[in-house]
């Protein structure tokens, strides 16, 4: 049986004509490799946001079910550019939607979840020796509606697939090389990893690094698809992301920094059992990812909480610590949007106390105050001053002489 | 049971996010005064043009499955726009796909016929007060795919809803007041008619009123679908169509130029029984619409055969006869573009020898060669040089007192 592979292609890839004929070359080359492939797609560019500004120009809380409709035209114009430039230089080739394509999702709008993927009309076509192009990012749910998946779809969707046909690799192209030990844009010495772990990747990840979302990664880790990370735009080889690559044992992998997140705190909660448990349920139930949570003990029987969300669901999470802030008789709600999370990550960071003294030493030396702190296994983030935030990147950088 | 109302919106009508609130606006209306609404719309604009430009700047022959999953997105924009315009404004909508609406076509990509409805989704949706939105233009085929219906694509899925649902009356909001004498943008005294029969108006159409398309004329005649023809932009009553209209009985109802044809000529076909049909059976096999059809008996046993095609099919028509031509020994294909069609229309037409000899007399005085002729119970239509057009249907106008 031949190899399979799937490759990613994000809107920056496909973003013009030429960058869409390109694309279409290398799916191409591995195709001539003797691989079967089945290539995921985004939206062109911007196009998600044009049709979401246009959404919002006519109200300010659109439809969840046909923003929907709206924004999955983006990948399905991708696809079908794509297959007809395939199909031009001679390749057989078929496009399918999300729906088409069988992934069937959650009832959720905006936020779809997928529950399977009917793989039959995929394998038919792959058996017939097509090159298969699915739009990323979308599916259909029990209602027969058009769903899409949310912040990292295309990703989910290409490991998801991935998962579901048992594929040899995931290949994530993007416009840049691969997983740097922090962002190249502040940080100019940093360095390419070429291989790393699911647990590793998944904190630098969600902790800013930007390339790939977590639920892609999870999703991988869960069914140990082993993934690469490289550009599309020249040949050199990127980072690959595979389970005993945690076994090098890398003290510190990169620190990275996250700016589009948000800090919500409800004010003077009164202090009784699973009260925070209410707040917390409310926010997962709308599918809203909390990233790190605080909780300070007052006084006179009441507690603050803290927590931060990322830029885009600030506004829901607000909302949410409002009802339930006037419900338990709270004090009050107030935000912050001006916070940065600074981590360090790698598999080393907790067994070596050296590295957490270091870290917080460095931003006292900065005279940047920490607002919250959270640690796992493999990293210690803060929330400071976000300000700061790219200074305290490059200064502990070289710091940490990674 | 309520009345129910199809209203159909060109792409002019939802051109940008103003008119589309405005287009909103006049569904919500529709609906307080108490009827059930669905509402069908095309794509924004010039949406189908880009779409079409960015496929054509890929491939020269961008493949016709994937020029349906890309030009589709364009009323999948439109019904989400619409759908969020009318949410906004407190009611209660629904925007459906063509395959989410149940409608099931032939396998024929981008000119695909609607092979009938499912319209167990739509009732159910009416049922629950919804007003429902609809994404003209397509349907899904048996194999599952994405189709267009081409020309005249979105009034066709609207007649075709109207006499599947039994609606009470098919409005089609356009840019212009209704339908006229003549253009009149070229002939500034046309009239508005305000009542017209089904057979008038598929002469008038077919021969570049524009307004509606043919296949949409048939459709409700075959259906007796009532139809009206109004502007999208004020309130003013517009053109009603329907059955008992022609016992007015009017001698001329219009005269018009179809300045967006192409004329094809087979030189020195080999004068066997059944030759023409071969051609023209390999042209309707492809969808291709023929509409004039000359055959000029040489002495040699070879005919010149010549037929006009709509400017869009031109290209594809060519090319089957110049397969044909390869076939049957024919000398060769020329075709012509500088052509246009200038027809007088009207129940009157052909009982009155006098409007014909007025007809050819005009031409002979503005010095006019007639290069075709062609006649049915209410026309009469000459292909003319495309020059000379304009002048020509200004001049008879005139001639006509209509």
């Amino acid at each position: 049986m031949k190899d399979l592979i799937i490759q990613k292609y994000g809107g920056s890839s496909v973003s013009d004509i030429e960058k869409i004929k390109n694309v279409a070359k290398k799916i191409i080359q591995t195709k001539q490799e003797g691989k079967d492939v089945i290539v995921v797609v985004s939206a062109m560019g911007d196009t998600t946001d044009s049709l979401t500004e246009m959404a919002y120009a006519i109200s300010e809380r659109p439809k969840e079910r046909e923003m929907d409709i709206l924004l999955s035209t983006g990948e399905q114009i991708s696809i079908a550019l794509l297959a007809i430039a395939i199909h031009s230089m001679g390749y057989d080739v078929i496009s399918l939607t999300g729906p088409q394509c069988g992934i069937v999702t959650s009832d959720r709008y905006n936020k779809a979840r997928i529950d399977e993927i009917h793989t039959k009309r995929i394998r038919k076509e792959l058996e017939q020796g097509k090159i298969v192009i699915v739009a990323g990012f979308q599916g259909i749910n029990h209602k027969m509606d058009i769903t899409t998946l949310g912040r990292g779809g295309s990703d989910t969707t290409a490991v998801a697939l991935a998962a579901a046909l048992k594929a040899n690799l995931c290949q994530i192209y993007t416009d840049v090389d691969g997983i740097y030990t922090s962002d190249p844009r502040i940080v100019p010495n940093a360095k390419l990893i070429p291989s790393i772990s699911y647990d590793e990747v998944l904190e630098l990840a969600s902790l800013g690094a930007k390339i790939l979302h977590p639920r892609s990664i999870e999703l991988a880790d869960k069914y140990k698809v082993p993934l690469e990370v490289r550009s599309s735009f020249h040949h050199h080889k990127g980072t690959t992301i595979k389970e005993d690559a945690k076994m090098e044992k890398v003290f510190i992998r990169g620190i990275s920094l996250d700016e589009n997140i948000g800090k919500i705190s409800v004010l003077e909660v009164p202090d009784k059992p699973g009260i925070a448990f209410q707040l917390f349920s409310s926010l997962a139930s709308l599918d809203i990812h909390v990233d790190m949570i605080v909780q300070n003990v007052n006084r006179n029987g009441v507690n603050d909480i803290s927590f931060t969300v990322s830029m885009d669901e600030l506004q829901e999470a607000i909302e949410v610590a409002q009802k339930f802030a006037f419900k338990v008789n709270a004090n009050k709600v107030i935000y912050d949007k001006a916070v940065a999370k600074l981590s360090v990550v790698g598999t080393g960071v907790l067994d070596n106390a050296e590295i957490a003294s270091n870290f917080f030493e460095s931003l006292f030396e900065l005279g940047i105050n920490i607002q919250m702190i959270s640690t796992s296994e493999i990293k210690i983030s803060c929330i400071i001053d976000k300000e700061k935030g790219k200074e305290a990147l490059k200064y502990m950088y070289q710091k940490f002489n990674i």
